[in-house]
């Protein structure tokens, strides 16, 4: 039997890194991106090289920025791009879709299938696809020189949900020759739930505001004191009092630092963040545009909020950060982010979204 | 005809220099303070020492943890403590007030006089008293010493208004020759929203809070950076806007640095900020648990947003300080602020708030 086609959608650190994996291993790979400069390097060498944990060279056949011969060509297409960007991918798929296809947003971030699903549902897409939301990148990784990525780590077992629920299994059996790792969770809205960048991002950067700006904050996590992490734990309790209004139940931030790290101690959020050595030598942002605060507002407090007050759980931390983020960087995140209504949730009741995400429309 | 006797509430900076200061000037000073400790050094000594800008010693004739012999006894009552203690002095101030006393508040924040007129209504006072409250204190000063405090500058000008404001020139008559330099403000809403610190101190912690925690924030005004700035002018245009919806115009921060300030040079806030040679070397606080959060948050913030949430004017920036800082300082400031139920404003409508602070209830 073939090879699944595989087309990578992107161009940043997880594009290179699973454009050049999965091509070492055999499957064929086309590649589009928006931006011709961020592709060039992999055109030319026809290919992407690993380095790290795996190594060897991944070849790509297409590298282009027309997105119609490698959309309509793939089975499954792989979109590793920031959540902020699903909109605009969908938008780009939307004419090129054909039925069989399968989504895998890598990763979804919160409500990105839902959202990529609505796209599709307003650009009149008629085809047969299935959308999917992984719930994080299945690497760790970065680009160390062109047309090169690093893979420091790969992740032994990552939760996938398809939009809708339905037909998650039939999506692993797409994606489980690719990544053996893929599980399925419940419904997106685990997935959306589960979303812990959400948690440490945001909050961190606003309340160092004033040293970020100025280039003075030097550790993300070691910087933390502990009326900040007092201060994540708030949002954390917002996201899992919101997860539990729609019959989620998810890890605590403290729980999942025990649970996802080796070597985690102390029984507070501040201790366990403090003991992690994993987090040791990470940098803190030079600048306030950063994808904690442009990427993480909009797709991960902005839905949770929004579908807090829904269900009607108030959600003052995430409010605001959502607030002093946006007027910080002077972006209004209520209007571009991830509410009900970009998501296609609006006047639904609680129950009838998880009916909704269970069996679609 | 004798002078007036003063009163004095407070133990702190302004309490040492207020009451030295008049009685250098040959008024009868008494002083009462809740804690023996920080009076202890004024009752041993006679007085207090002043030094600096006006130099001499000023006799302090009763200085006791006793509310009544001096409360009773005083024509003219100076409450000099954090707004937020407002509250606990106007319940001990009540069963000792007689006809005709002057109560004023030096300041008052944002709705001291109201908070204060109202707890006496609570308390069932029904002596005939005069509260009115002041825009700021009236010197730049510390404590220097054991009973000992230096004035570095005495204000000019400072504007005052009494609850309500048809006594105020009643009150000024009587502080007047303590203080020539207090002139009459339209009303206590005027002076309640010209509440600059409100605007400066919590916005610029709470977005500088993990450097003040870890003890690393240098200067206060110095570490701002532009994007900072940019949110602390956010809660000024809600502070003015709440303002014009109450038929009060006052200076944007950025007019007002302009005034006030010798040599500020520049068109924005961060470029008057950082031209204004009076801020360079204040330091920045080394603690969240400090009164540009316990008390700017409580008597500045929650009032402004209160008052708007009334007139129907959003203000996000405000209320997300509000929250995140009572969250990182483990306090509840929508409970213990100064909401429009605790200035005894609650259903009423700006009209009719506007009359009440005119011609009272």
């Amino acid at each position: 039997m073939s090879k699944e086609k595989v087309a990578i959608i992107g161009a940043g650190n997880g594009a290179h890194a699973i454009a050049g994996h999965l091509g070492m291993q055999g499957f064929p790979i086309r590649l589009y991106n928006k931006f011709e400069e961020e592709i060039a390097h992999i055109r030319e060498q026809g290919g992407v090289t690993i380095e790290g944990a795996v190594q060897g060279f991944g070849p790509v056949e297409l590298t282009t920025t027309d997105p119609k011969p490698v959309i309509a060509w793939a089975d499954v297409i792989m979109v590793v791009v920031p959540a902020f960007a699903h909109r605009f991918v969908a938008e780009t798929c939307a004419p090129c879709l054909r039925d069989g296809q399968i989504i895998l947003l890598n990763p979804g971030r919160t409500g990105g299938a839902l959202e990529f699903a609505n796209v599709l549902q307003e650009q009149g897409v008629t085809a047969k696809i299935r959308i999917a939301e992984a719930q994080s990148l299945i690497y760790a990784c970065r680009i160390s020189g062109p047309a090169r990525a690093r893979i420091s780590g790969i992740k032994q077992q990552l939760g996938l949900a398809a939009f809708p629920a339905a037909e998650t299994s039939a999506v692993l059996e797409m994606v489980n020759p690719l990544y053996p790792q893929f599980h399925a969770a419940d419904s997106v809205l685990d997935i959306s739930f589960d979303n812990i960048g959400a948690v440490f991002h945001p909050g961190a950067v606003v309340l160092n505001a004033t040293a970020i700006e100025a280039g003075q904050a030097d550790e993300f996590y070691g910087d933390m004191t502990p009326s900040v992490v007092q201060f994540l734990e708030a949002i954390d309790r917002e996201r899992l009092a919101v997860a539990r209004a729609f019959g989620v139940e998810i890890d605590s931030a403290r729980e999942w630092l025990l649970k996802t790290y080796k070597g985690v101690t102390g029984d507070t959020l501040y201790e366990r963040i403090q003991s992690n050595k994993a987090y040791y030598g990470i940098k803190a942002p030079k600048s306030l545009k950063v994808r904690h605060i442009i990427e993480d507002i909009p797709t991960g407090l902005v839905p949770i909020a929004s579908l807090g007050k829904l269900a009607g759980v108030p959600t003052p931390a995430c409010h605001a950060i959502i607030d002093i983020g946006g007027i910080l960087v002077e972006r209004d995140f209520w209007a571009e982010g991830r509410t009900a209504e970009r998501l296609g949730l609006a006047d639904m009741s609680v129950d009838e979204i998880r009916e909704f995400v269970r069996v679609g429309a």
